[in-house]
């Protein structure tokens, strides 16, 4: 039986978003369909609409933050059933045999797929995806908040893992938006001492949001005023920052840790790395174990996205609002 | 009673070293006074020879590679006594009570005292040192091959501690003088695949030193083909090289090691960084709980740096030696 999809598509690069059909191909014996029922905007979805990366395929179904119900399985996926609430992220598959796949890194694996590359997206009623990429959401996380987790709040959750972060820690978060609003939440529920750098028009609201103290990042001064002071500094910002001076920032041993895809090259001094031993790193999404772990902890923690909602029939205004720098701070579009 | 110091001295910036005597006040009470038999030259000593670091005081002792043994010890020094054999590297003293001191990281105590910064170094018969800088050599160390351990070998040895690198590990060194020819030996002796970038007149050494394979350094190519081959790559050298190259030669979640003091920024693409969870940092030497494991460890294995020695009384066709750059791999000077 087929399956025919209602999407939203844009027919090239930049268009607006328009009602799109499509039919789904037999349903893969390691797959599974989830009916859509909430799916985040991310700023990737902007920059893959825009063609900016040069790798999107036309007409474009963006939507890679899903949130819905288990439709249909495919004959071998015995960890996943019809009905089940789950998510879905940047990643829709994995080639689950190569070493990153077997050690648990499959958000590092070469042969993965992207859930809007070369493929259709969330933006829809139904979106198709391997089991393995799919993640059940645990009582105490609401469907209607849970897409923006599978993509931007993955994305600053993972490295707390994958760097072993220490409650011990003083954690500084360089951009409240999108990622950084869900960072303050979880180091601060990691029981570390958290610091927002954000614009004034948003302090007040970052302490609100977990943040211990604010500076702004509008003050060349305050930045060095910090020598010497966090173990971790996650920056979210996509625009490129005076690198050595949040280096500096860093104790003996201390990370920076990079999520926001800068374009321009990081240019950093070898000396206060090498006199300190601080490292300067990165990380993309996170593995399905991860997620998986996040959402338990988010569940336990009542940690959920700071979310705006708007009708998928009104796509093309919630892109708007997402460029308009507005979004406070997720927006999520909800099934009409 | 008064111990005069017979040492070698430039008495300006880049000048050639002459005799030069000094009086030693009392010995304080948790200091030692080592005999020292041996000392390393090691790049350091020539750039603060040149005053290059602007923090050089004249009449300039160098030497912070000594080996020999202790002459005489404090009154509140417990865990060394007379005739100990003993070495001396970057670190002649720590605060001992701050958190790096506290942590087992003296090696990054802002409190510090170096050996050659602001007081006279070992390239003298006598050396000056906090006994918590002095580290005991085992049975199956050479003093006269001790030395260059202390700052050379430490440089390399801490990140392999540091990193936590595993016998799993596929590590490249890059740089094959006198730190690197060291790396190769721990590297190889640590269980891990090991790698020399170097210029194709050491290829043949490089394995002889520990390296399984070498990769020629004058050819742009040759990193091209390592694209996600390394766990490790340690660079010992202190010019600019094309990091984005050596960044791709990682796999997920590998570091790219800076030991070498380079003055040009890093230029670093955070595209690749991010993508495969990887990493660039340095470290410092090593704390004398470091120092100890690696003086165990080195005996244990047999790994003694490939020296060439002098008497002190010829330092100065010494440091003409290694300006040359024809030093293979780590210039001794032997008490005359």
């Amino acid at each position: 039986m087929t399956t025919t999809v209602h999407a939203y598509a844009a027919p090239t690069a930049g268009a607006s978003l328009e009602p799109f059909e499509y039919d789904l191909p037999d349903l893969g014996a390691h797959d599974v369909d989830i009916d859509v029922e909430h799916c985040g905007i991310c700023h990737s979805d902007l920059s893959m609409l825009d063609n900016e990366w040069g790798m999107s395929q036309f007409p474009f179904v963006a939507g890679h933050e899903a949130a819905g119900r288990v439709r249909a399985v495919g004959e071998h996926v015995t960890h996943l059933q019809p009905g089940d609430r789950v998510g879905l992220g940047w990643h829709s598959g994995y080639c689950n045999a190569c070493m990153q796949c077997l050690s648990g890194d499959h958000n590092m694996c070469a042969g993965s797929s992207a859930t809007i590359v070369g493929r259709h997206g969330g933006f829809a009623d139904v979106v198709r995806a391997q089991a393995m990429s799919v993640v059940k959401l645990p009582d105490g996380v609401e469907s209607s908040k849970a897409g923006p987790l599978f993509c931007g709040g993955i994305t600053v959750f993972n490295p707390l893992v994958q760097l072993g972060l220490s409650p011990l820690d003083e954690v500084a978060v360089v951009g409240i938006g999108g990622l950084g609003h869900m960072a303050l939440a979880f180091c601060r529920a990691w029981g570390c001492h958290v610091t927002a750098f954000t614009s004034p028009s948003k302090m007040e609201e970052a302490k609100s949001l977990g943040a211990h103290e604010t500076i702004s990042n509008r003050d060349p001064e305050a930045i060095k005023q910090c020598r010497g002071r966090f173990d971790l500094i996650l920056s979210t910002v996509n625009v490129k920052l005076d690198w050595n001076e949040y280096i500096e920032a860093l104790k003996p041993r201390g990370t920076l840790h990079v999520l926001g895809a800068v374009l321009e090259p990081l240019d950093i001094a070898a000396f206060p790395l090498l006199m300190q031993q601080r490292s300067v790193s990165g990380s993309p999404v996170g593995s399905p174990a991860t997620i998986a772990r996040m959402l338990d902890f988010s569940a336990r923690h009542s940690i959920a996205p700071t979310t705006e909602h708007f009708p998928m029939s009104r796509v093309n205004d919630a892109f708007e609002h997402l460029r308009s720098g507005n979004a406070r701070y997720r927006i999520v579009l909800d099934r009409d």
